[in-house]
């Protein structure tokens, strides 16, 4: 048997999905009355609004803008709302469109950018969007037949499908049988760290221990997990029913937020799942986004996927898979594993430190066209010199790919900023002034 | 009566308060167990802990953090704590001490700073630390010996007094005669508005009726009014029982969190309170808090306020009086008011624009040195250019005042960083490289 | 009779000085001959150039921009010089015109800017601009009856008339009665320094007598002196004739140089001159100028008045008078002199320190408006806080100011760049990114 | 035969050049009579002093920095004279030695680093360290057997020799028959640039044309062409009697100095030359200076050279072998010529853009260790994307290298900063800071 490693973002399509979500984003001038007469005319359009926000705009000082989320019944409609709001505002950008259901395809309208997140409630509409392993499992799942470990699964997915960002994460009470399986994991591959982790991984283990409930005998909560995390670097957990299409995986990690599985694989083989788990999450991937280069790193693949076409997200997904998943990295004169799949998969931990697969240097341009396959371990890993250089180089590679605007994330209002104004960039260097000022501030009074 | 206007600040001085709140952070190296060495040997100090939190160092790689509070019984206590720890610890530092019973003052303890908080929930200690009314009226409120009321007012603070970081902000159902207060406070104030408020505060005010629930009849709720600050700004509003001291009040704005009261003045005297209501939260802090801008001004008196002298805090709370609460400024050729104070307060509002007060310009220096009745309108204000200007100003202030160390905040982390050491201002200047990337791809990009 | 100290800008009007130097600056597209065919077009028509060049443009990749001075015979001339390059440019600026005899002013020219030197060798064009004592003494010069003293000073002032930039200075054979007067000056002085003297002024004068030759009995050379201020600060002399306009004057101070005269005041009072002397320039201005933030500070006042408005100029040239000329600066708790006039008088200097004078704290836009007397000592003296702080007030002046354009200086090219369009702004941007990798490397690699 | 392009940089060894040359640059305490003093002690010295310079220190403010140069006689002197130096002196450092005769290595110096130039003036020591054909030719040279081309080399040389910097360059009168080869060369290139030289060359041809005597009947003056440059970019040419070691050459491009030979190849064959002659200069070398990108990534070289290892010095040559000497770059979706080595070469030209070579990706640290051959066509050319991108990646290949300090030029003071001190470093942020305050204005200014 071959024996995969768990890893998120196994298929990069996201072609059978149709949600006809779709974001109208426009401004109207500040005048007595203007608010008002908008949302009269937003109302007497008849269509199923899921969200209408007036918020100050970030452009002219005194513009307003309005954020109108609805279920497009074709694209069609879309046209027709985006027309009719264009006799009350000046600027009418429909920022983006799901895919639409019965054929007529996104690119009818005119500049649309594949539709994003723009603030973190955003990603409250990823929770039912899942790939395959939502409800059912696929049939070579070693828990396909067994209808008792399928339900409680569910009984733990029904969480993240009913899950809003700011709440807590509702905790799970294991049981016997699954703390059993996890006592299997942890005490496998606590041997395996010392000598094929990574310097950061084996840091941050113990604080784990210490600070988040880890080791042999218990299960630790996402929420403590969490919160450790938010306190290290800002990174967020935040609970998936199983796999998420690459678009929206990659868009939460714009925003610090890691999509996390809570259940955890069948009893039957402790040692081996086709699907990312608990035990994949808590051990191969959390100590990671505690290192702040790492987060940095992590969340510039983020920022690079949103907007981004179809092409270019599955190059994202695959520097992805062959970095946060499967990436090894020098220190000093000896490599190390890095990668969540290679850190949470015992035998592949062990081979791909080996003599055996080829090791080729992170080329971003070249990574993101390296084919993989994802039930055998990996025949090329590529090595980074340091997440601060492989960030870099990633935000080279984002830069050369073609989206023809830049974004930034402000963290102060957990949104992200489309830095495409004059006003805005302007916004961005006073508050880059404002950096350097406290910068020169902090040198002059070091010892 | 000269009725004065509500303002938070009435009382600068924190001498009355021992709470005895004791942090010590100190340093570890990595090495195999460390981390359990040094938890069992606090332990054993027996010493009252109310944290214990170990964190990757922001300063060398490869060594841990600890953050340690306790209720100190004295100064000796901490010392003695203090003189253990540097048996396994490189490094230690008691960063603050809240004062301590008995006489002994925390200048007993060589280096020590102001206590203050680093992590948003840190500000969960100011709950309880009310200066006056928390649960006493003075005699001149005029709901002094109202006993419904005052059971009132103690139901509702009892929101602040339980509430912790995260949490959403609990409803209040207002009574009838509450509402009827705030329905003739909300008709009276907004036929002056158009008149005397600043530009900021009129662009807002249509946006909070659209979104907040605000309106005559309707007392909005914080937690509504919270999240659409958070939207605009990264500032949010945290319940509290009364006035907090000058520096837990200042400190808190280090963090974008504005204490906000939730309880309504009494309805004796709708347009009159000695002391901060709902009403002067909503009405007159409220719509400012929405302007980045003014949110940065106001974040930099809160930075400045971090560890500052207790001479210093009395300084920045003199700025904070003159601009947060009764700040006019030059728009055009004509003043308007920005302060609250003034925004909440009919009759001092319609004073401040006219001939009667003296006006001088905001030069925070001096501004710093101005004296003010707390209880009649201010025979003098100082006037701002524009709030960017003002940020400036008080920035340069900050930089002359005594204080030894910079500190930024992240927001990733929703924590202030002391950039004392030069690990940590390499880590500042490479985020701000990273600024410059994208701020020049984005300049690129524009049209 | 109240001896007044030497100082520069006695004078700030220009409105007599009629040179008609005019510089039209377009731009043409890359296309086979197109730099041909505009040379053609120019030299037919007729105008009496002074300049002809054509330089890649700084905006856009594939552009060329000619610059093309000559001396207008009216205003009429430069309209219609201007109309006819429009049809072969598609962009065409007066960039200035020095004014126009005969009534027309140079408003009559839509959107014109007053005249400013862009590259260092514009600065060759003030040389013969000299508003008195050019040739000719006023009547109370006490050289002003000796046919011998004004023989020598107009030898010297040759030296200015035909110097042109990158030469080196020509020395000056100093006679004995010269060198005498200089004997006097300089054996007054050097007792007055150690207490009236700012620190800077003090620190740097032993490595003048080292390098460059000051002492009792010898006249330093400018051109030794001017390489020694090129190794500290970029900073270089250049030789004057006598008093220019305050817009030349400032003007030469944007690109750090800085109009000395070489000459030396009348034997017959040798501890007076009611002129800039080669005494004032080398024991007052030099030593400020080694120091690199008082080079900053000269430089930003320098960068502010290219082309200013005259109202502008007016206020630029009295912050000058009270800072370079005349200002005082705090050290420590004492009061201490940096300004030439003082330097160099050892009457004012003792009184400016003493409690005669008025001394208000140094902000400029209070300090534009000052009154002065040239002719007898300050009554108010301004004090500045450090060179630093100087600097960033006025900046900030600057910007207040009615200038529709930035400029920064470009040191490799010794010339101005207008950031009047996106891309010049980004390739500012870009060259501030490098900075940043370079300080965030250099930063890494502190002990 | 196997015509090779000339080239600089043929010899990348400088191990037999022994100039003894060192520097010893010292700090003292600002305190009366120090600088005296120390002057006295080295004068005591009895060694051959080439220099001796006091300046201001850019550490600490009232600290002053003193420069000795001398020819040591062994290294056995070095240690002596730093050992007494010691005495009088907080802070010592040999900065470098140009190696010594005797066996005695640089290396027995603790701490020394190869020695580099700091001011553009200590380029004046390279003027007579030619490696070959300085006054004697190779067998192989065309006028190797002429004693008329030889007599007239040397006497076109010695303009190099005695050149110092600031001076201009003198004309050289070209002779008829140098005129004719220099014709021949023209033609036949000018003929080939439309299809192969890059956009940049061809753009900045034209300009060469009209400013700077460009034209097949005249051989520009090296001094007309300087002056264009400086005010282009900042570059400038000196003249050079031949080869220069590559740390030499290098060396120089970190001052934006070009060290261009002024000499013609030999009549006999005019499209054949072994050596870097004043058609490769003027025809390949400068069009492409003009550019601020090119310019910026040539200088970006010559700052990762000064006080490299001798490794590291023949890693940078062989990457301005293959750039700025043998480059070719991607325009649209074809490829051209920017290298030198190819645009003064018609053979070569027409080869390089043909499928007979190798083309790989502009990749530092693999060009780095590419071997080359000097006399026939390359057999491997590399592509760079853009001059920026290209500047990018030599800057992150430098950064890897073993140098332990960073440098920055400073374009004011033509010299060389080591940001080795947190004082240096924080001046270079405070300039960085007032950078982006020009830089947020100008933003705020554009249209």
């Amino acid at each position: 048997m071959s024996a995969s490693a768990p890893a998120h973002l196994h298929k990069c399509t996201d072609a059978t999905i149709v949600p006809g979500k779709t974001t109208i984003h426009f401004t109207i001038t500040d005048k007595v009355g203007a608010l008002d007469e908008c949302l009269a005319a937003i109302k007497a359009m008849h269509i199923s609004l899921t969200r209408i926000e007036s918020r100050p705009s970030k452009t002219q000082e005194l513009d307003y803008e309005f954020f109108v989320d609805f279920d497009a019944a074709s694209s069609q409609q879309v046209l027709e709302v985006a027309k009719s709001l264009e006799t009350i505002s000046k600027q009418v950008h429909v920022v983006g469109t799901g895919g639409v259901a019965g054929g007529a395809s996104s690119t009818d309208i005119p500049d649309s950018t594949p539709w994003f997140p723009r603030k973190m409630v955003d990603l409250d509409t990823f929770a039912d969007k899942v790939l395959e392993m939502g409800e059912e499992l696929d049939a070579d799942h070693p828990g396909a037949k067994d209808a008792v470990y399928r339900a409680r699964r569910s009984e733990i997915t029904n969480i993240a499908k009913t899950y809003k960002t700011g709440q807590p994460i509702p905790h799970v009470e294991y049981t016997a049988v699954e703390k059993e399986t996890w006592t299997t994991v942890f005490n496998k591959l606590i041997t395996m760290f010392p000598t094929y982790a990574c310097r950061e991984h084996q840091y941050v283990f113990p604080l784990l221990i210490q600070n988040c409930g880890y080791g042999p005998d218990n299960i630790p909560q996402l929420d403590g997990v969490s919160k450790f995390l938010k306190d290290c670097t800002g990174f967020t957990l935040r609970p998936v029913m199983g796999l998420l299409t690459s678009r929206d995986f990659l868009n939460g990690l714009a925003f610090r937020v890691f999509h996390s599985t809570q259940y955890i694989r069948h009893h039957s083989k402790p040692l081996y799942t086709p699907e990312p788990d608990v035990c994949h999450e808590l051990l191969g991937h959390v100590p990671l986004f505690a290192n702040p280069d790492f987060a940095d790193f992590s969340q510039e693949i983020g920022l690079a996927s949103l907007g981004a076409s179809d092409d270019d997200i599955e190059r994202l997904a695959t520097i992805y898979w062959f970095t946060v998943e499967f990436g090894i990295c020098r220190q000093g004169d000896q490599l190390r594993a890095y990668g969540a799949g290679l850190l949470s998969s015992f035998g592949e931990l062990e081979y791909c430190l080996s003599d055996k697969p080829e090791v080729r240097p992170f080329e971003p341009s070249k990574v993101a066209q390296q084919k993989y396959p994802i039930t055998e371990y990996q025949p090329v890993y590529f090595v980074a010199e340091s997440f601060k250089d492989a960030q870099m180089r990633v935000r080279e590679f984002a830069n050369s790919l073609s989206r023809p605007f830049s974004v930034r994330y402000n963290a102060y209002t957990e949104s992200i900023e489309i830095l495409d104004s004059k006003e805005k960039v302007l916004r961005y260097a006073q508050s880059i002034k404002t950096d350097m000022l406290t910068l020169v501030d902090a040198l002059g009074k070091l010892a």
